[in-house]
C-alpha cells in the first residue's frame, strides 16, 4: 500500500528561516509523536545551531532520542523540556514571574518559566503560595511589582490568579493545570475559575499548556522597540 | 375532567406538628407556587401562631398574597423573604457570619443571614469582600475567628471561600451564586471553584440557596447540648 | 425587618483613592444594577473629578440614570459604556488593535476598545475581518505588526485569533462572543477554539467581556518603565 | 449455560450480495472485535474475491489476524487499514482532496484518503497545512479548486475548515480529530468549531471517522449518472 | 464619544463583486442584526439586480425594512427567508431532496429547501416522515434514489438520517433540529445522533442551519464540470 | 414565493385508522403549533369519534383553539391536557400509580396520571410523598404493593423512585421533572439520579414527559392477552 | 490501626432471605470488588441453594473465584455472568425479546438476556438488527408482537429504540450502550437519542446496564396475578 | 540545565509551627508526589512528634516510603491512610458518623472517619445502608440523633443525604463517591443529587474527598468554647 501514500516522505519540514526571522525559538511537540519521528527532527535541527530549538512535553523516550542527536541539549525533565543549543539568550525586556500554586503545579510552571526564558526573559519561578496560606503570597508582592506580566500556575480551585491581580498592575495569564480530582475534570474547573477572575488584568491559556503560557509572557516582556515579526 | 382528579384537594398539608417539635420553622417555597396557592397557605399558618414559618423565594406578588393574610409579617424583599410571626426568637448557640463576595451577591447573602437569624442564631452579614481587595477581608479576620460558622456567598470566580478557610478553623458553608456571565455559567464556575478549595473546612450547597445555607449554619451554631429532632 | 439589616447601608463604597494610586479608571459594573443604584453611585462619583469612572454593561435605563447625574458623560450605547469624565487620556505606551470578526461581534470589540482608550491607549479598530474572506485580514498585516497587543473579537468558530497569532508576534487577546447559534453555545465553541489555538501568543478573556479584554490590552501595552500598582 | 444462548452462532453474517449490488466495499470495523473475531471474518471474505472488504481500526493484532488469513492483504498501519483484495479500482468521478492540519492528524486523514480511494476515486493527501501559517494552504489554492470536494482533517483549533471553504466553493467535510489535550476534550473543541465555521459550505463528521470521512467524499464526488444503490 | 469611533461608518460593506465571481447568492444573516441595519443593507442591494441576495433568520420586523426597500422581494415567514431578485434560477445540476421528520421540523427545512432552489438546484420537499412510523418513509424510497442529496431534518432523537443512508447511496446532510424539550437539550441529542450514526454516508451541519444545509446540498448537487470559485 | 413550496398544503394528515387498530388513542402535541393549527386539527378530530384524540402540552391558547371546535372536550389546566370524546374508556388491565414528589411535580404527574386513565387503565394519584419525609410514602407501601407499575414523578434529586424500587416489585417508571433550580439544571439532576437507581427495576423517560410515562405504564399494565399491535 | 475499625467485619452481609421472600434472585455486582471478596460471598452462598445468584459484571478473575466455590455454576463470559444454581428457572410470564443492534452490543444484550432468563421469563435474543439495514428488524416484526416487553440494546446512534416502538406496542426498555467512540461519548449519545424516542412507550436503563434492563423486563412481562412483593 | 531552577531545592516546607498553633493535623496529600518525594517529607515529620501528620491518598509505594522513615506509623490501606505518631488523640466534642451507602464506598468513608478520629472527635462508621433496603437505615435512627453531624458516602443516585437529613437534625455532609458506572459520570450524578437534596441541612464535598469530609466534620462536632484558629 506504501505507493498510495508515498508522496509523505517530507511530512513535518521544520521552518527554520522564519522562525529565526521571528527571533524566537521552533518548538517541537513531541506528546504525539514517536521517539523515531523526534529522533529524525534532532538530527536536522543539529544542521542549524543559529536557531534555538525547544522538545516540549518529551517523555524519556522522547529525550534519549534528542540527547542520541544532540548529546548537549539542555534537558529538565520534570518540565519535558530539551533545548538546544543549550544555552539560553541573554535576557531583554522586563522581568517574568511564575507562581505555582501548589507542588503538582511545578512542572507546568517550570515549562514556564524556562519557555519564558529561552525566548530572551529573565524570569522567576516561586512555588506554594496557594489562597490557602496567604502570607505567602503577600511575602511576595514586592516581587510581584517589579514584574512586567505574571503567571500563575494553579489547579484544583484555580483561586490564585484573581488575588493576584488584585496585588499588581502587571497583566497574569492564568494557566490552569489539571491537579485535582473528582469535580476539578482535570483542570476545567480551574480554567472556569480563572475566565471569571473578578479582577481585570487576567486572561488564560490552555489547562497544562506552560509552553503557551510561557511563550505568551515573553512576548508580553518582549522590549518595546521592537518585536521582530 | 375534574371528576379523574377530585380526591386531590388537600395537596400540601403543611406538617406544623412536626415542625414544632423539630424546633425550626416550616418554610414554604414560593418559586413554584402561584400567588392564590401561597395565600391559602398563609391564611392556614394564620392558626398556628407557635410556630415561626417563613415564606422562601417570594416575588412581589407572593409577599402581597402572604400580607393580605399576615398584615404584620417581616418582610424582606431583597431577600424574597418573609416571616410569621415576625419576631425573630433571642438567639442561642454559636455565632454565624455571612460574607457577599460582591454587591450583586447580597440578596442570596440576606436569604442566608435572615434565615439562620429565624432559625435563631445570632449572624452577622459583611459584604464586598472580594479577593481581589485582599485588605477588605483581612481586615475581619478577628470577626471571623469568633464566628462558629462562616457562610461565604461569591459568584463569578467564587475564590472567596478558599482564601476565608486558610484564616479561620470554623467550618465555611460556600454559597455559589448566580452572579457573572459568559463562563461563569449561572454559578457552575463558582460552584466548582467551591468544590475544589484548595483548604480543607469547606462544603458547599446549591447555586443562589442562600435558605439552605442559613438553614445549615443554624445547624452547625446550634447549643451544643440539645440540638432537638 | 429593617432593623436585622438596618447596618448595611453603605453597601458598596466607590474605592476611589485606591483607584488614583493605581493611575487605571473605577468601574461600575451595571448589569446587575438597578438604575436607581447606578444613579446613586453617579451621584458619589460627581465629588471625584479627578478619577476618570466608566459604567460598563449600561443599558438605556442605566445609562438615563448616569446622565441624569453626569450630563457631559460620554456615551457609547453600543458599547453600553458611559465615561465621566469624558475626555480619555492623552495616550501613552503601545498601540491597542481590537479587531472585530463580523459586524455583530462590534458591540463586544468596541467596549474593548474604548476601555484601553480610557485607559490611556492609543487604540485602532478594525471590523468584518473574518476568516472566510482571508483577503480583509491580510490587508491587515502592516497594521498587524505595528501592534504592541492585538485583541480579537469573534463569535461562531471563534477561528481568527488562531490565524492573526500566525501573522504577528504582538501578544493576542482572544475575546469570544456569543455570536452563534446551536452549537455555538452562546460563545464555549468560540472560546474553546481560541483556548485550543494552534499559534502559540493567544490568551483567552471570559466571553462578551469586553472590559476585561481592553484593560488587559491596555496592561500589556502600558509604558514600559513605570506600571503604577 | 452454552444452551441458553446457542442460536448465536452466525451472528454477523456478512452482506455481501448486498454490498455487491451497490458497488461500494464492505466495511469490517475491528476496535470492538477480538483478534479471533476479525480472523474469522477474513477467513470468510476470501471466499467472495469480488467484492472488496475494508478492515478499519486495526490495531496490530487485528492486522496479524486478518493477514493470516490473507496474506496478499494491502496493509497501512498508520491509519490502521486493511483491504483485500488488495488493488483499489480504476478511479471515476471527481477529485477527493484530504488535508491534515498537523501531522498528528495524519492517521486520521490517511484513512480518509485510502477509504475514498479503495472506493473508487482519485484522491490526493496534503499535511501541514495549518492555520498558524496561512502561506502554506494558500500555496495549495489551485489544488483545492481542482476538487470536487475537500476533506479537512484537524484538531485542537479546528480552525481549518473555515478557511478552506473560503478559498473553494467545493463542499468541505470537516473531520475533527482528537489531536490536541487540556480543553481540546478529545477533539470536542475542533467539532464544534467545525460545527460553527463561519463560511457555508462546511459539514461535519464524528471525531477521528476518517473512515466515514472517506466514505462521503467518495459519495459526493461520485459520477453524477448512476451512483447505485 | 462619536470622535473615537468615527471611522466605523461603513461596517459591513456587501462583497457582491466576490459574490457574483462565484456564482452564488450573497446572503444577509439578519438574526443579530437591527431592523434598519437590515433595512439599509436592503437599499444598497437594490443597485444589484445582478445578484442574488437572501436575507435569512428574519423576523416580521426585518421582513418589513426589507420590502419597504425591495417591495417585490420573495418572502417565505416560516422559513424566516427573503430573496431578491424574487425569481429563482433555473435549476442546473442534480436533485436535492429534503426531509422534514416531523412538522416541527419544517420551518427548518423550508430554510434549507428555499436555499438549495435558489442556488440553482431542483429541489423536493417532504415532511413528515419520522422513523416511529417506517411505512411512510419506505414510500419514498425511489425518490431517494433519485436524489443525488438528501437533506434530513429532524429534531428529538434525530434518527432519520441513519435510517435514511441506509436506503440510499446518496450523500445524506443531517440537520439537527432544536425541536423537543428536556434531554433534547435545545437540539443537541439530533446532533449527537447524526455524528454517530450507524450507516455512513451521513455528515451534518449546526443545530437548525437550513440555510447551511441548503448551501452545501447545491454544492454537493452542482454540475460536475464546473463549480465556480 | 408560495409556488416553491405549494405542495406542501397538507402537511400532518393525522394517522387516525391505524389509531384505531391500535387501540390507543392519537395525541396531539400543542407545543410546537399555532393556535390555528391546533384548531384545524381539533376540527379534523370531530370526524371521528371512534377515536380518543389526546391534546397535550397545550397553553390556554391552544386549549381555546381545541374547545371552539370540540365544546365538550374534556380539559385539563393544571396538566395541560384535553381529551375528546371526554369520557375515559372503561378501565382494563392492571393498577397504575403516579407518585408526585412535591406540589411543584403534580402538572406533570397529572399528564402521566390522565393519559393512563385515557388510555384505558385503572390510575391512582398520590402527592407530596418525597423522602425526606419518609413516613409518608411508607404509609403507601399498601398501594404501591398492589400496583402492576408504579410512575414516580420527582424534580431537584430525583431519589424517590429509588426508594420506591426498594418497597415493590412493580416497575418503576422516573419521570424527572424539571423542578428546582441552579444545579437542578432543568431535571438534569433528577434524570441522572433516576437512571442511576441503585435498586433494580427502575427505567426513565425524558424530562417532563408525563406523557409518555402515562403512555408506557399504560402499556406495561394493559391486560396480558392481547395487546393489540 | 485495626482497633479502629473493627466493627466493620461483616460488611456485606447477603438479604437472602428477604430475596427468597420477593422470588427474584439476589444479584453481586463484581465490578467494585477484589476476586477475593468475591469468593467470600460465593462461599456463603453455597448454603443457600434455594435462592438462585447471580454474579454480574465478573471478570475473568472475579469468575475464577467464585467457580472456586460453586464449582458447578453456570457462567457465560462474555456477559460476564454467573448463576449458582446453574439451572434457570421454568419460564412464567410473557415473552421477553432482546435486539442488540450490532455484534458489539451483543455482551450488554446477553446479560439483560440471561438475567431476564434467570428471573423466570422465556426470552429471544435477536442480533445484528441496526436501523441500517431496516430489512432485517423489519424481518422480525412477528416476533416484536409475540413479545411482552422488548429490550433493545444500541450504542453509536441509539436509534433502534424508535423504529422498534413503532412496529410494537410491547413496553420497549432502551438500553443504551458505550459502543462508539469521538461524539458517542462513552454512550451518552445513544442515552439520549433513546430518552427523545419520537414513539411513545420506550423508557430507559443506565448506559451498559444489562443486568438492569433484564430485571426490569422481566417485572414487565411477570405473570399478571401475583407479582410477589 | 539545573541551575535554571536552583533556587527551587526547598520545594514544600512543611508549615509544622502553624500547624501545632491551629491543633490540627497536617496533611501530606501523597496522589500527584513520587513515593520519593513522600519519602523525604516523611523523615521531616519525624523531627516533629508534637504535630500529628496524616498521609491521605497512599498507594501501597508511597505507604512503603512512609514506612521506611516512620516504621511505627499507623496505616489503613483501604482508606490510603498513614498517621504518625500513630495513636489518635483522645476524643473531645460531638459525635461523628459516617454513613456508607455501599461496600464499595468504604474506602472513602473510612478516609472521612479516620480522618475526624485523627482530628480529635469519637466516630462511628455504618456501612451499607443505602435507600433501596429502607429498613437498614431505619434501624440506624437512634444512632443518627445522636450525632453532631453526619458524613454520608454513595455513589450511583446519592440519595442517602437526603433520606438521612429527613430523619436527623444534624448538619449532614454529603460525600460523593465515584461508585457506579456508565451515567453515574464518575461521581458526578450522586454529586448532583446531593446538591439538590430536598431536605435542608444537607451540603456536599468534592467526589471521594474523604479526607475533607472527615475534616469538615470534626469542625462541625469541635467542642463550642474554643475552636483554635
Amino acid at each position: 500500500m506504501p505507493d498510495l501514500v508515498g508522496d509523505l516522505q517530507d511530512i513535518a519540514e521544520l521552518d527554520l528561516d522564519r522562525t529565526a526571522r521571528r527571533g524566537y525559538p521552533e518548538a517541537v511537540f513531541c506528546a504525539g509523536k514517536t521517539p523515531e519521528q523526534v529522533g529524525r527532527i534532532a538530527a536536522a535541527v543539529r544542521e542549524r545551531p543559529d536557531v534555538t530549538t525547544l522538545f516540549t512535553r518529551a517523555d524519556d523516550q522522547h529525550a534519549a532520542a534528542v540527547l542520541a542527536a544532540l548529546p548537549d541539549a539542555a534537558h529538565d525533565p520534570d518540565a519535558g523540556l530539551l533545548a538546544w543549543p543549550p544555552a539560553p539568550p541573554d535576557p531583554t525586556g522586563g522581568l517574568v514571574v511564575v507562581l505555582a500554586a501548589g507542588t503538582s503545579d511545578l512542572p507546568v510552571a517550570r515549562e514556564a518559566h524556562l519557555t519564558a526564558r529561552y525566548l530572551g526573559r529573565e524570569s522567576e519561578l516561586v512555588v506554594d503560595v496557594g489562597v490557602a496560606g496567604l502570607h505567602r503570597v503577600l511575602a511576595r508582592v514586592d516581587l510581584l511589582r517589579r514584574a512586567r506580566v505574571v503567571v500563575v500556575a494553579a489547579g484544583m480551585d484555580g483561586a490564585l490568579p484573581s488575588v493576584v491581580a488584585g496585588l499588581t498592575s502587571a497583566p497574569v495569564v492564568g494557566l490552569p493545570t489539571s491537579v485535582g480530582y473528582g469535580a476539578a475534570f482535570g483542570g476545567i474547573a480551574a480554567l472556569l475559575t480563572m475566565l471569571n477572575a473578578c479582577a481585570p488584568g487576567v486572561s488564560v491559556v490552555n489547562i497544562d499548556n506552560g509552553y503557551g503560557a510561557g511563550h505568551l509572557a515573553a512576548q508580553i516582556a518582549a522590549p518595546q522597540d521592537g518585536v521582530p515579526s
